[in-house]
């Protein structure tokens, strides 16, 4: 089986994947897909992927596999080996919900079409442009931050001792918060719980300035 | 087991648990939060879900399940009969692509949250914000139709005979066309499958203007 990773650099829903991938020792290559070039929507990657977003997953030949979520219960399915969720049914639950706040409410909102439109279509100038990326990605964090400080199902990581999809989607969330100015000092949980993420290999070999297709005036 | 579903009549990520528990004929009982009102960021529902968003899923006195797509996945773990999800990982991970491109990508963006941000902070009027409304909506509807026109999976539903996870997720999405009022002539096998859902009670029995909470004027 070979598989092939269509993603970007700075693209924090292909984090999600490249980490997943890493924790299960699964290989795969990643082609770079420059979203700030506008390739995504070339004739060459629409044909993998018509919604023009990345992280595409192909899998030898077959269709390929789309939607980052989608792509980690899939491999959650195939390599269930470490698991990256719990075993029993509403502890899955607890971590997929704290994993779709991130992916379902606050990175939608940030992801470079987003920012197109606003720029594009409703004019806005680059501060308002700003307020609503920081507006987006810090009620995502404060949401992650009022559940795992409550919930006694918090541990070491979002859900116990072992990581989870939640770290994963967290993770990625607070590099969010490091692309557009996120103050995250009111977000004692999830700043714990990052560092605890970074201190991991494939957590921190998979981040976004350490991707070959990360411009090196950035990485230097 | 008794379960509570926080939910709204006009809420879409409420419309696909509503369908997912009829379908496995699993009784909820449903509170209604009033969202036109603001009702979701009162004290009463925030001990509920800090994230002040429906639905939410009580089941006795455990902590809420939150996030629709999350608590469609406990259902199918839980009560398996009938399945929503096919049982090999690549069909899943179709179904589960294909739900996601609305509950991750279209439905988020014309959620009440950020129609309040789009009037109140960015002081859009009301044709700008209708024109966004409108274009994401159709986005994540022409994306499924791209899917569906083309993929020899696509059957009398999303993904072969029988309803799945994806096929509750384009139904929601098709009255989101219906509340922004997104032409559909464009999306032939979205709408062939849309019809093939209203067909089944399930479907039929949830949708927004049959729940009692709905306004009278707008049901008769």
């Amino acid at each position: 089986m070979t598989m092939k990773l269509y993603g970007f650099w700075r693209s924090l829903a292909t984090y999600r994947v490249r980490v997943a991938l890493a924790l299960k020792g699964v290989e795969a290559h990643e082609v770079s897909v420059n979203l700030l070039k506008g390739m995504q929507h070339g004739d060459d990657y629409k044909a993998v992927n018509p919604q023009c977003v990345v992280p595409s997953l192909l899998i030898d030949d077959g269709p390929p596999l789309v939607q980052s979520m989608t792509i980690l219960e899939y491999l959650e399915e195939t390599h269930p080996q470490p698991p990256l969720l719990p075993r029993d049914p509403r502890g899955r639950a607890r971590v997929r919900g704290l994993a779709l706040i991130v992916a379902c409410e606050g990175h939608p909102l940030i992801v470079p079409r987003i920012r197109t439109y606003l720029e594009g279509e409703m004019r806005l100038d680059e501060p308002a442009r700003n307020r609503w990326l920081q507006h987006w990605t810090r009620k995502a964090l404060e949401a992650l931050e009022t559940h795992l400080a409550h919930e006694r199902e918090t541990g070491r990581f979002c859900h116990g001792d072992a990581p989870t999809f939640a770290d994963i989607c967290l993770a990625g969330q607070v590099f969010a918060a490091g692309y557009f100015n996120v103050e995250t000092t009111a977000m004692p949980t999830v700043m714990r719980i990052f560092d605890e993420c970074m201190k991991i290999d494939a957590f921190d070999r998979a981040q976004p300035l350490k991707q070959p297709d990360a411009p090196k005036s950035l990485t230097h």
